[in-house]
């Protein structure tokens, strides 16, 4: 017999986790419709992008997305608001001594946590500069951008390796790989690649939030598996949080999450792989977001060494896909399915590889 | 410690299950160009439905989905067309001495194949019969039909109840019940029950497709879990069939699956729930196909004793919110995110209930 031992859980129970979830979701969902209208009270609307990957016009975008305009966007402030108030929820049910265990637990929820609040401020700041400076300039800069999310996730990558004593990963089929002090940038290089990935594919109605609720969930059972309860039940409080906001942002979408939802979650992500162990593992879980990245990587490279010949019509991929006329939603609806299918893999490799 | 054993699977590994489901994918996938049009060439077209569950004319209905007429059906066929290409495959394989087992295995595969060959042939009698009698007859009579179907059920539940000895159902937090004869009976309404659920529920682009990949997807776990790895391996295949009609049945559709589709893999999933022993908590995993099931019924009963009057704009329910005016594919989309969560709760109560 081949062994897989589940360690006891005395105090965050299965249906717990679910009862957790549950919590997000309705809260989410109960807050949506007070949310959005504070949202178009103070005109906090989408600005119509009018420049490719490249500084370029981004017609192939115009063509299809025009209608948008002025949708309200930084949903992404009720999601990982959602996660904070169920984590609070939780803790004070501890408080009053309903339930033993809080999700608010040092060695698993911390850095996830921190890193989804402050990636979602600093989000929340890029998307406020975006709706202020409304066609002329674009949100903030790249470099104090990129400085923001170096010195966030390097204070991440500290805690792990001088707090926690994180100094390996795991390699499929070949064990534990010991790398050191390396471990530092390599959670860096996760964290803002993650972030900045999922913040690459929010582009269609539906289309990141789906992924993110498939890979928060595929994360779920992973931690569960591997014995972090806590960091399991904060995952489908995410996937909770993210699925009420699906709701009302799949095509046609009432709200978009905006960079504060993409960041936010998109570190967190990082952050839960780096927990969990499975760095590795990752790239398959988030395969959408890795092939969304490379689009745009391989595009401005090609752009740049073959005298402007384009790879794709338009990237990151998905508009590539809409410009194949294949529709929106049917581009959002079979990302979904690659990305569950690979997120399924995923699961199946970190446990059996 | 809390042990979940995994019995040792020498002969269908992970990786051989994953290689059967891509391969089910990529066959599917492969074929779907020459399919399609063959179906095209013969007429299989979509006829347009004119009656409401009740027999008088579907409103609703018309206003939502007469840009389908003439759209092929009968695309189930092919998906489990693919499904038996892959056992015949597997089982070349085994022959050839390539891997040991093969899929064709007598105690796990055999019923829910031939529910699911022998309904998918009534099925496919029933959609030619639609497609020749066009507006005129609605296919085959519900006698005959309902006759038949508790034939292929009743010859099913005698295999199970004869010759594999059982006669317990489990029930969550309680334990195994043992019904004795009346699993014959029980076997019979599940069987039917699914098939026609499944039935009701295909009246949208991608949704009765999304929900089935989801529902198969969950089994394979749960039948993996239990130790029944053939049957898990099985599962798996009809997802990577079902995902590669999916493929082309997202909205807008290329193709339908019929009523071939939808009685085949219905009544798989029916006999797959009694082989894993898990009866009751199919109506979890296939949670939207009670809902919508239950929705016809209510409104059939609502209209017979209240003098006419609706519950539901339109029955079965997908119709009521299109008559929201959800559109269709968030119609499927959020049905979809229903069907995932559920089935997700499904997969956790029957491990850990």
């Amino acid at each position: 017999m081949q062994i897989v031992s589940v360690p006891v859980r005395p105090d965050i129970t299965v249906i717990q986790m679910m009862g957790y979830a549950v919590f997000a979701f309705i809260f989410g969902l109960a807050l949506t419709p007070w949310f959005v209208s504070f949202l178009r009270r103070n005109k906090v609307g989408k600005q119509l992008r009018v420049e490719a990957v490249d500084g370029r016009e981004a017609t192939v975008f115009r063509t299809y997305h025009q209608h948008k305009f002025g949708t309200p966007t930084m949903g992404g402030l009720l999601i990982w608001g959602s996660i904070l108030a169920s984590v609070l929820f939780s803790r004070l049910l501890s408080l009053s001594a309903v339930v033993e265990h809080s999700l608010l637990q040092r060695g698993q929820v911390y850095v996830p946590l921190f890193v989804m609040v402050s990636l979602g401020l600093l989000g929340a700041f890029d998307d406020y500069l975006n709706m202020i400076g409304a066609g002329k300039k674009k949100g903030l800069d790249w470099l104090p951008k990129l400085v923001t999310l170096l010195l966030i996730s390097g204070a991440a990558a500290a805690w792990f390796y001088f707090k926690l004593g994180y100094d390996q990963i795991d390699v499929p089929f070949y064990g534990a790989m010991t790398v050191g002090i390396w471990y530092v940038p390599l959670f860096m290089f996760i964290i803002v690649g993650t972030a900045n990935a999922v913040n690459i594919t929010d582009g269609l109605d539906g289309l990141a939030g789906g992924l993110l609720t498939i890979a928060f969930g595929a994360f779920g059972v992973i931690a569960y598996i591997k014995g972090l309860d806590v960091l399991a039940a904060f995952c489908f409080v995410c996937v909770g949080s993210i699925a009420a906001f699906l709701w009302h942002n799949v095509p046609p979408a009432l709200f978009f999450m905006g960079d504060t939802g993409s960041l936010a979650l998109g570190g967190a992500l990082g952050a839960i792989a780096m927990l969990t162990d499975t760095m590795l593992i990752l790239p398959l879980v988030g395969f959408v977001f890795v092939i969304e990245m490379l689009s745009v990587i391989i595009q401005l490279t090609s752009k740049k060494f073959r005298g402007g010949k384009k790879v794709f019509r338009a990237a990151p991929i998905h508009h590539h896909f809409e410009a194949l006329e294949w529709g929106e939603s049917k581009v959002t609806m079979r990302l979904w399915i690659i990305g569950t299918f690979m997120a399924f893999a995923g699961v199946i490799l970190s446990v059996f590889g």
